[in-house]
């Protein structure tokens, strides 16, 4: 299968994903070597035929990945379609056996928090290995309006409500198809005659995003059809204002990350001061910072609270001094 | 009934409601007269308690004004109670009977909207005749979930996503407790054994807003029983940015409000731009602003596709033009 082979309508949108990259997520993808997390569902395999028709125009160097959890009867199944495919279309192809049971009895996490990170450090060892650039995964469009739902719930600030970042260079991953719809992609597959292997189940292990996916998104999708489209607006508006504020804050050099002067707060408006604070906290590592937590470090200090310390998802602490804010972490009981 | 003569505790959340007014709405209640919106259900009872409480201690002057729909086979009892109550408060009492179906037949509009525009005409005409520095509503947290997720379907950007403003200076509205949950407002009635008229339908007319509270708001709060709080919270970021934004963005002189310079707008972030557009937009008059009129707009004047006309809602248009933006509105055609 060829560019010039499929419908025009379906070569245009394929060849807006190397537009998409560079004009809203600042990534050149010409001549890239990509590892595609590819679990030859519905996403995945749509993401793996677009990738492989630029494969020839882009030079792409590309490389399946693929997670077998094991956790669900067809996996099996799965794996095997996936190595068929990807020996069909000659892109380099690797499995691994995620075995998550174990893996969440040693660490005591979630099983879905489990499975995530154990997919992720795979993925990550994958593009290691192949010295490639990015690793590229499905999510699209109502992905996003999940996501969107699941952050409004949590208690995000803006702009991270608008969603997951398109790129994400710390963890180098690259999400390609933000702005298709899934059902932009089941027609690109069906149109192609590409088959995929259908997840029976579609559930997740997280209950929470079960319901949003399965009870909440269809009677927000009830009041507005287009609620992808709407939700990936909200999206590029994130992105526009993440960018903004990236500018808008002062560098910090390293040093001052641990210890926010007054100095620096001085004249310093709330909006760019939450700001601060966050950024501060993300570069610590990973936990999710919420409005509240920011909201009430900042009311801490600007009461001059002395002494009060506001704890952060991640076991991140920061203490309200006389001469700042100090960010460290928490100190773990034996 | 008498601050000190109520629990400690509601005292203390009555005080609250200046304080919130001053801090979050840059509002001081004192010495002002306000009309208070008062339709005699759960809501603005306590509204009207809750000022009547504040009365002596911050000198406020009260109206109350009562807007008899007629929709309703209960509305006669609903307006004698209302009449009651306040005789018996010793509040001046004023209502008016507004025949919505026949200003609907006359406007051609929907039946919410005129109401709508029906209620705040005459709640206006009462502030005029008070000579009333505010006219208070009792819109609370749970209204604000409501209102943020009918932003969220309808494309509404950051930081209009927050919920509806706390203080419109130009309606001359004021809604002091937005920071209450409704649950908080039925603990202070039945603690302070006050009767409401419960309201039998408690349905909008309008069917998106009647399934965003009956189906879409339980199931939020049945992931996060603190939904409501967390819509706070985004409002309260929405209000921080939104005053962030209003010092960033240059003041235009009134005559460069219809025609945005092409120098204005060099080297001015995207950010900005978006906001410069809605700022002009909403000085124009009614009319919600989405997020992709913006960024539909912004795209056009960066391709420089001179001649494009951007469309918004209330007749209000944008022309890309070499020179700049010319901000207009749509001939009718007659």
């Amino acid at each position: 299968m060829r560019l010039q082979d499929i419908p025009r309508h379906l070569a245009r949108r394929c060849l807006g994903i190397p537009r998409f990259c560079r004009e809203s997520l600042g990534v050149e993808l010409r001549g890239t070597r990509l590892v595609v997390a590819y679990s030859a569902g519905l996403d995945s395999t749509a993401l793996l035929h677009l990738l492989h028709l630029l494969r020839a125009p882009l030079n792409l160097t590309l490389i399946a990945a693929h997670a077998h959890h094991g956790l669900r009867p067809e996996s099996d199944r799965e794996l095997e379609h996936a190595r068929e495919v990807c020996s069909r279309l000659s892109i380099a192809f690797q499995a691994a056996h995620l075995d998550i049971p174990s893996l969440q009895a040693a660490s005591g996490r979630g099983l879905e928090e489990c499975a995530r990170q154990a997919r992720y450090a795979f993925l990550e060892s994958v593009r290691q290995e192949h010295q490639a650039d990015w690793i590229t995964t499905a999510h699209h469009g109502d992905d996003l309006a999940e996501d969107i739902v699941m952050r409004l719930l949590r208690g995000t600030g803006w702009p991270g409500l608008g969603g997951m970042p398109g790129v994400d260079p710390k963890r180098g991953l690259l999400r390609p198809l933000l702005d298709w719809e899934k059902n932009g992609l089941r027609s690109f597959l069906e149109e192609t005659g590409t088959g995929w292997c259908e997840d029976q189940s579609n559930a997740s292990p997280d209950r929470t995003r079960n319901r949003v996916r399965h009870d909440i998104l269809p009677l927000l999708r009830r009041e507005n059809p287009s609620f992808a489209k709407t939700s990936m607006q909200l999206w590029t508006l994130a992105q526009i204002d993440e960018e903004y504020w990236s500018q808008a804050l002062p560098l910090l050099p390293a040093p001052m990350r641990n210890f926010l002067l007054a100095s620096a707060l001085l004249d310093v408006h709330q909006a760019k001061r939450l700001r601060l604070y966050k950024t501060i906290l993300d570069s610590m590592g990973p936990g999710q910072v919420l409005a509240s937590h920011l909201l009430r470090l900042d009311t801490a200090w600007m009461r001059k609270n002395c002494g009060r310390a506001i704890q952060f998802p991640g076991d991140k602490v920061a203490s309200v001094q006389p001469e700042g804010i100090r960010f460290h972490f928490q100190k773990r009981s034996s």
